[in-house]
């Protein structure tokens, strides 16, 4: 079974002394809100029960916080067990992806035999999403994943392009799926968000998760914002009814209720990924600008940064394994000012090695 | 958005103004070992971090209990998750299945468009299944769904008869998924594992929970044994990587170490059962003998026992859902015996009603 993705503390404990410091998932570096883990913790004693499949609590609290109604909104374990269902719900011939960004798109897409388009991405125009892709938004198509802020590079396609995207396509038929997974961390959430489609019964589904925002990759949960509701529904039944565990759906309840919390992460990862972009440039790394909580850079030549950072006890992404990318990519995460330093020095000298 | 299953207490609450004794869902009646609840909730620390994919602990504990190598194992959200997973990695153009029988696997069949052959059990035969079923096992179906003990009858299918299943879907091609979810409860569940044979690197995939034999359905936790590891990882392939919790795979890890609890569940699943099935005869109900922790029972005629129940505080499953069967049936768990006494006496009220 092969690993493709971040985050992984798992092998690197097994070849490490220490704990692993980790710079390679995306998570919020505020933690888990102490209020959300006491209610995951008090939710354990309900577990003899199986969970509400329709996360009806859940969903009117989602209702409430994102001001779209509740039958077009669908949960799953983690944001990407909703990429598969999307896949299997909806059964494209055709889809299209940018070229580089998630990689469980292509995972999902592969494992229903449908065939996929990329768009290449170029790092002269800082893989900034530009105007020319609207012409890839032809009948041909049946569905489009787009991250927004994109994954690995952090940048967010401009409003009004995500507009002009969003009408070509609906006229040409595109089921279009926006992961906004990482749309809380960006400095203006509400201007680089499509919501404000769904309440005109589009054909299209924007991805959230509490993994990210509320540091909680570790109990799965993710929601779909849906066009209509006969949307969420075909979502809903492409896999097992109860795919959010109790403590999931408990502590995304309560998450909800943390007043301040998400507009803390904001501040702190705006002054830390300045700190860390300023400090990755003066080591000589070619970084690339970043509106969300992490950031790509590139090394000169090939130098198996990764394999020296692990050694220094820190995990970095290596981005060889995006199309469209080489083994000179690497991805951090922004986290606390400390770490922050800590990592800044190892890269130091692991560059000096 | 639709519910077929029983354990809803969630509907049932907002209808009732006590708690709900739940008689719908199958659950073992001890609850959930205090020190797997504990394992859970320390777990919640850990959540910051993805669960690790590859659930090595947990696939080295499982390894280590069933005497299956750990490579032949793959975790799942709960063993629903595994059924969709072993349809998308397999992509069966026909399927068979038993008819009634757990509703999970027509879901997951249908949301791939593949094609359903029924075998119908007859009330006549005690739903036992006949040597007869041999003959539908031919080249053209290419996946099988057996549950054993089946679910919602209680009965298993004979070691000798399993064998023959297994050796005519070999030589037909046809992919063998045996569902020994309630294989626990048996007096006898080694005699009814049709564990041994994968070994050989068999085309067959046995199908696991924690769910019931340990009282955890909340948590989501289920595994296959699969007959050779390239068939592990095309099921663990075909759905997102971080499916399994960190609390799932931290309680199934305790769970695993829990010395004689299951021994203890048996003996008094065992005892109730026998109980259980000479009172709901004692009140005129056609009680059909039962190998599991649950009982099916017929009434005369319609009516409306589920209603008439819950109006009484007590969930029961109406099996009128189920293919085969209809609004006459019914499925009580096999509880503790206060509880058992109450469902008996509320029936008994229900009856005469």
């Amino acid at each position: 079974m092969h690993l493709i993705h971040g985050g992984d503390v798992y092998s690197a404990r097994q070849k490490m002394k220490q704990e692993p410091l980790d710079f390679s998932a995306n998570i919020n570096p505020m933690g888990m809100p102490p209020g959300t883990v006491r209610a995951a913790a008090d939710a354990l004693q309900q577990c003899t029960q199986y969970p509400d499949p329709l996360c009806r609590e859940l969903r009117a609290a989602l209702a409430a916080y994102e001001g779209i109604p509740a039958e077009q909104i669908v949960c799953g374990n983690g944001a990407a067990d909703l990429i598969f269902r999307i896949v299997a719900a909806t059964h494209p011939q055709r889809a299209l992806l940018l070229e580089p960004t998630f990689a469980e798109y292509e995972q999902a897409l592969r494992s229903m035999d449908c065939s996929i388009a990329y768009f290449p991405l170029q790092e002269s125009e800082g893989f900034v999403l530009p105007e020319a892709f609207l012409q890839q938004l032809t009948p041909e198509i049946n569905l489009l994943f787009l991250c927004n802020p994109n994954n690995p590079t952090g940048r967010t396609v401009s409003p009004a392009l995500l507009q002009e995207i969003w009408k070509r396509c609906e006229e040409a038929g595109i089921l279009l799926v926006v992961d906004e997974c990482f749309n809380e961390f960006l400095e203006h959430p509400e201007q680089n968000t499509l919501k404000g489609v769904l309440k005109t019964g589009a054909n299209s589904v924007i991805l959230k998760a509490f993994t990210k925002s509320f540091a909680m990759p570790g109990l799965r949960l993710g929601y779909g914002l849906c066009g209509n509701g006969d949307l969420a529904e075909r979502i809903f039944s492409c896999g097992q009814p109860w795919g959010v565990s109790i403590p999931a759906q408990a502590a995304g309840v309560a998450a909800l209720q943390e007043q301040g919390y998400l507009e803390r992460m904001r501040r702190l990862i705006q002054t830390e990924r300045r700190w860390l972009s300023e400090n990755l440039a003066r080591l000589g790394l070619c970084v690339f600008p970043s509106e969300a909580n992490y950031i790509l850079f590139r090394t000169e030549t090939e130098i198996s940064l990764r394999e020296r950072m692990e050694q220094r006890g820190v995990l970095i992404r290596a981005c060889g394994n995006y199309r469209g990318l080489d083994d000179r990519y690497y991805r951090i995460a922004v986290r606390g000012h400390d770490e922050n330093e800590r990592l800044i020095a190892a890269l130091k000298c692991a560059l000096e090695e």
